[in-house]
């Protein structure tokens, strides 16, 4: 497929980037266009290095209009501060038959601590991915990703033996995006809901963080276990 | 520990009182003593035939009143429905210096999927544990076994390889409800942060339903999962 990247200069975005160009066409999309050539030449080195001639997908630096028209998903990557107003900003790029993946986790830290803090406002309680949908209707929004830590999907070399949550109202977006992690080898798509769940889904990140903290973990995601019996 | 499990006749809480049984002391709570009793005898029945000369603790059934007296931790197991009424009836047995445990998971089933569901009403978006806390005050909540399947404590054949996640602003209650469930064996405690994070623990469970339901999973749970590069 082809799939835009926004926001792909940070952690999140270039993981992405590189787990799904053994089989997809990316497109890196950034503010300035020659900062979106330059990341996408390091990591297109980074991808055919690994991939060697299994590569069959591409990587592309496009200016953020040019990367979502090209593109058949888009993915939002963004920090949380800046998202409602890069979405606002980039919204009328899109068409109704695209679907937006929002990966972004709205969260502040306070002490030594990480809550979840809405991108509705203090009222609002919204999640981000709810936030995104209403900003961009009629496109359909999956929300996917939040607990990948980054540092894994950098790794190249790391296993991602790990779920990926996704809540949609779309029930093809929602197929789509499954297929798309489960092009991430080992990663598993676990569907939970609709979209007004994905606040849960987005909440799950700054507890796994605080459980990091407290408990001396290193990067924890998580894995959804089934029942074990014993034999 | 003297332990009080109330709404101790549902499964919730017959799974936490087999297991403690091997070392703690278990006051089953209900409203009827006879109902109580039959119930603590038919699970002391099943502890001894497991643990055999193992089993240092013991199992007895009370009135409410009488087992929240009789303990030093006192773990709430009722139907989310029931939380508030029963909690508010029983909290003038409680002392500062108990531990109230909040299993409970404020959720409602719409259609086929599960949905959280504050105890706080519509607008108050309040967690169950915070709900309880509200009532019980100055005795300190601690949220706890949220995402425990019923069906694995109660299989006592079972290996509990999972994560629980604790929620709670009083450290030494942590401290002791961390102590209780690693002495389930191999469950794992991970605190999170304070109660106010307790609202996304209770989340994750209508979470794992839906995730059972839409993905064919039976009985899920989490485990938080490390770093894992490949050797």
């Amino acid at each position: 497929m082809k799939i835009c990247i926004l926001g792909g200069t940070g952690n999140m975005g270039t993981g992405l980037t590189v787990r799904w160009a053994l089989s997809h066409d990316i497109f890196i999309g950034s503010r300035s266009r020659e900062r979106a050539a330059e990341m996408a030449e390091r990591l297109r080195r980074l991808a055919v290095g690994f991939y060697q001639d299994q590569m069959e997908g591409s990587i592309t630096g496009l200016e953020n209009a040019d990367a979502i028209k090209a593109s058949e998903v888009v993915v939002v990557c963004f920090p949380p501060e800046a998202t409602i107003k890069a979405v606002t900003d980039l919204r009328g790029n899109l068409k109704e038959d695209q679907i937006l993946v929002s990966t972004v986790v709205p969260m502040r830290r306070r002490d030594k601590l990480f809550y979840f803090n809405s991108l509705g406002g203090e009222k609002g309680e919204k999640s981000a991915a709810e936030a995104i949908q209403e900003l961009v209707e009629p496109t359909p929004v999956v929300s996917a990703f939040q607990t990948v830590p980054a540092a894994y999907l950098n790794n190249i070399d790391a296993v991602l033996n790990l779920d990926v949550l996704l809540a949609g109202d779309d029930e093809v977006a929602l197929s789509i995006v499954s297929r798309l992690v489960r092009d991430v080898a080992n990663l598993r798509p676990l569907k939970v809901g609709p979209l007004m769940n994905s606040k849960f889904i987005e909440a799950i990140t700054p507890l796994l963080l605080n459980a990091a903290i407290l408990n001396g973990l290193h990067d924890p995601s998580i894995r959804i276990v089934p029942w074990m019996p014993t034999p």
